[in-house]
């Protein structure tokens, strides 16, 4: 999936997630679906606490237009994730950041993209990132 | 995402998938992640139900390894939905599933696909996808 | 814990609620937190479809102030539960229902109880039940 | 609920849990399923971290019974929470624990109790907690 290994260093913006125990599954490690999770904590703890986005009464919210996934390796709680975030690309209403989870010993478990596409809050139509979350998700940008 | 909708008829095997309460997240629909424990359980629903897997027990289990979904319209708690799924590829011990997700009214809310591949359950490693189990995924196949 | 067994007939409003491949935990059924998450499932589908709250704009929700539950018997995934809500209690701006859950074949898993407090959506502050909701809920009483 | 507020230092160990973002239902704070979660989640860290209980092949593992939970008031992502658990009474084979959760600022948000009955992990019935586990639980003790 990448030739290279990846580390939290490549990511402008990191976070620590703890596990949880109904994160395991019935194979006893953390079931797929709670890694797009880890990819929308870490996102929206950038939105929220680096670039101002006010999710209870903000005019522009952000939308998941897609995503994706590999799994590289399995984790388990009670081990602690380490979250990455960068921006590969930025549009006018878009953002297409990319992420990569990293176990308790930094051995890189998934990498993968999302797409926020930011729209106002009461149309739900795709509306321009305000200035100053641009300029944030600039920071991040490649 | 597509040039034609498509409809559950496209997919050989559905489910119905009552959502819950906490689906939906501060912005009033299902929250993006969930989308994906849907592709989740109507995969393994398939798996156990149909094509005999012993989740417990059995000597092989299907890992994720890669996902992805479009996201095309939203959805709410408390609507049903539908999820179709069909069999894009299948290989010596991996398949590749193809997913759409519906709302109550029919309307197509996601597309997506999933990737198994199947492993010893003791040693993690890839196993052939045993004879009784393929031959499910065959009737699902392209 | 109940000298006699109770069934869906017991309780005036019941829900299907499907069951997902990630309830199961480790031990290879559903989870304990997931018991809470039908409750909850039930009694907003209730408040919703059945007494008219609206959860985007109306101007009294209704917060969990406390809850309960005993577990009775396992259920895994891909099983279906059925959930029971009566009314126990009904105050000024308070409710407490009872829940009972059953799986697919009507064995009783789990019961118990929770206590919602309605409040005025921008100040938090207790409210008093809406007329038409209190009607809705009285329907249910004992 | 209580007559004096508690802290995490009246409980004998405590754990950090990082809130995700799809945690906060429509109201805009951690929906009540979730705290019951925390609750599970500080109780296995501390049997599997401290009282090594070994969750994926050990003969004896931990069921919930019946769990309790008073809210006394609301968080939201991106906080974080602080879970204290103690142990009120230790039987032959089952325990109750007490728990609480504190927000950022060390505010109570929530209290409560958990039983786990321990069980042979083949047959599923009540088996004595194992000595080391016993010992271990005894230093949380009343």
């Amino acid at each position: 999936m990448t030739t290279e290994m990846s580390s939290p260093s490549d990511y402008g913006y990191v976070n620590q997630i703890t596990l949880r125990w109904k994160d395991n599954d019935v194979y006893g490690h953390v079931n797929n679906v709670e890694y797009y999770s880890f990819f929308d904590t870490v996102i929206n703890a950038f939105l929220i606490v680096e670039a101002g986005l006010d999710i209870h009464a903000g005019s522009t919210i952000g939308l998941c237009a897609e995503s994706h996934c590999n799994f590289m390796a399995p984790v388990a709680f009670p081990d602690t994730v380490t979250a990455g975030l960068r921006v590969a690309h930025l549009g006018n209403s878009s953002v297409r950041y990319e992420l990569a989870l990293f176990d308790g010993g930094g051995v890189p478990i998934a990498e993968g993209w999302f797409v926020h596409v930011f729209v106002d809050r009461g149309t739900r139509r795709a509306s321009p990132i305000p200035p100053s979350l641009r300029a944030k998700l600039e920071e991040l940008g490649p």
